[in-house]
């Protein structure tokens, strides 16, 4: 007998007929002699209903009366699914995060869980009960209603597997897994077996977007197998999971790409030491989440900074920038919205020289201007224009040949 | 500095304009040195689509579930509420019913009130904060989360003034009181200032469409005096209190009329012993409520039992009636759904004698014909064809002068 968590997201739970389809897996699986926890986030689009409506009170929004009325979604999806289970004979209970014992800190609106504590849960699966639990909420240590944020139930799902121990945690969702390229641009993009957790979280941050890239690091930092496969054709998906040296290793797992972002470059600033620190401080204390930094000395003792900023965020950082301008004595500050990012991802990076090359070489081949570039032992990320972002992902798919199981350089 | 309990109904928080309207008026409530505890149903017609939804997923339908479900309603709007709230500069904290201790049985989609520890409303007034509390909703004794049924935030509001010590109970709606007679068939309808509880509760027997009948059971029981009134015109409504001594004390206070029910007679059963009990244990069995009965002896020392339930019981009541049929040696079953009653409700009629007569008189002078009858100390009902019943309460409420502040006979 195993113990699975399953998480299905809104789109997987979209209207009554997606609750009974769920409900009849669900079924399967306990038929076959499993003890199953569901984590169900809000129907279809709710949860952005219900913002829109906080939005036509309220200019406020104060984050215990967001939580209170944000997770209601999951509360109306948790029961409406057990109900779903009790019509076809399975015996379940739908539990809030609060009665499933998942305890958070008191950050509103963006909890972050400090312990879970599932006793009624493994009670349910002791009377041979289905638990279904209501995703991204939970109590806070002072006893209030929180949300755990968007893409929040897949960290439910993880926390109850890991304080369960489960022995597997299925991200149900509407794609059939975790690709080597979006397959809307790449066709060819191939569905990968398995993914390493730190490749699956290089690829979240460069532009993929599913799973949540805090729930990828809560299943890597407590050793939770993840399995990303599809509410809708039900086939075995992608397994993410701790690298091991038996596993198949690719060069080069996948290419993403994201268009979130936008380029700020603050230029002509003289070559002083602590003008990059007196900006990024300034950022900072805006809550500005800056991506990538590049920083160039030209010849005449100037420099030009560039840094990258989720989108919504340019006008904010432009600004800052300008604020500071004649203290840091800039010339210019320059905003670039028509920006976006190429990655290529690969555990075996690490080990392979010469990836950067292919990655610059297959890039000027299609005539891409590279305008930044970041790296991590396992992932190279580009700047490019935007509206070449699609041709330089299929450009990158096909001459790292991700197309083929195996990988070549 | 008076306590206020306030509670609104669905339409009176239907969208968001409606919410910014309701918080407005309590902002302005507080501002006159008021505290203010608020109890909110969930918006317009949230609890019909939440059981919509329930019933496209589930044929079951878990009494556990089902309250999980409906709750998510009132959540959001107590949430939205306080956001409207904060956005005027209103402190205010939301509290469900677990929250605010209302503590019920484990009797799901029904639960009563057993108690009410409202701890955490005391505090949030006492810190200058307007409670507002989610409608319909408990936590039962065995820690679930329980609703209190249809109409269940009227008691919630009066469990509340009740435990608080409130000063008054507000019940906002989409009517500006109750009036002598429904104004849609009798334009000449007045809006009572004051109407005693035990008024009141015949008139929600009778088919008055508002406060809901358990609160007012509630509030009499414990001498929680109501203001029903407005949510939309904010005017003054009706009083509803202890019948006083010093009251102005109406013979007949109101005519209402209810086409929620129809009749089944069971024809030329012997007149013995035993049969009507049989007949009615049968109907209790099945959980059909049987409001009137009347039995009449005719001279083939056969006896006619009509009984009158809601209509929606209607198939159920006969079918149970004919499963006896041999059993009783009944003729015949009868089902009549074209029938409505007509009643008038007055503390008055207990001293005053000659009330029936002048019914019967004002009846049989528009040619309408009486089919039954039924009395309590305050209350004349009379079975009608449903056709002709705005027809009855049109009359009645001329003949007992209804629209001019003082009733004579």
């Amino acid at each position: 007998m195993s113990l699975v968590v399953m998480k299905f997201g809104g789109t997987s739970v979209g209207d009554a007929e997606r609750m009974r389809s769920v409900a009849d897996y669900v079924a399967r699986t306990v038929k076959r002699g499993n003890q199953v926890v569901v984590a169900v986030s809000a129907m279809g689009k709710e949860t952005d209903e219900l913002l829109h409506l906080a939005s036509q009170v309220s200019s406020t929004r104060p984050g215990r009366e967001m939580d209170m009325l944000i997770t209601a979604g999951e509360r109306k999806a948790m029961a409406l699914l057990c109900m779903a289970l009790h019509d076809i004979g399975v015996p379940s209970d739908s539990f809030t995060g609060s009665q499933a014992g998942i305890v958070t800190d008191t950050e509103h609106t963006k909890a972050k869980i400090v312990e879970v504590r599932p006793e009624r849960i493994r009670k349910a699966l002791a009377e041979g009960k289905v638990a279904v639990v209501g995703g991204a909420q939970g109590v806070s240590t002072d006893k209030e209603v929180t949300f755990l944020g968007r893409g929040g139930t897949d960290t439910t799902a993880v926390a109850l597997a890991q304080a369960l121990g489960a022995d597997s945690c299925e991200i149900y969702t509407d794609v059939s897994g975790v690709f080597t390229a979006d397959p809307r641009v790449v066709p060819e993009a191939r569905r990968l077996k398995r993914l390493s957790f730190d490749e699956m979280l290089e690829m979240c941050a460069a532009g993929c977007p599913k799973p949540a890239m805090r729930s990828v690091e809560f299943a890597r930092n407590h050793g939770v197998r993840l399995h990303v496969r599809s509410a809708f054709t039900w086939e075995p998906g992608t397994w993410i999971e701790e690298e091991t040296s038996d596993m198949e290793q690719a060069i080069v797992s996948a290419v993403t790409s994201d268009s979130s972002e936008a380029k700020v470059t603050v230029a002509g600033v003289p070559d002083h030491p602590g003008v990059a620190a007196r900006l990024f401080r300034a950022l900072a204390e805006r809550s500005i989440n800056v991506d990538m930094i590049e920083q160039n000395v030209s010849l005449a003792g100037t420099t030009d900074i560039s840094f990258t900023v989720p989108r919504e965020d340019l006008d904010t950082a432009c600004a800052t920038a300008e604020e500071l301008q004649d203290e840091i004595e800039a010339r210019q500050v320059i905003a670039d919205k028509a920006i976006a990012t190429v990655s290529i991802i690969g555990a075996g990076m690490k080990t392979h020289p010469g990836i950067s090359a292919t990655m610059f070489e297959t890039l000027a081949a299609e005539g891409i201007n590279i305008e930044m570039i970041s790296t991590s032992s396992i992932r190279l990320t580009c700047v490019v224009r935007s509206e070449v972002v699609d041709q330089a992902v299929a450009a990158l798919h096909r001459a790292f040949e991700l197309e083929s199981e195996r990988t070549a350089c």
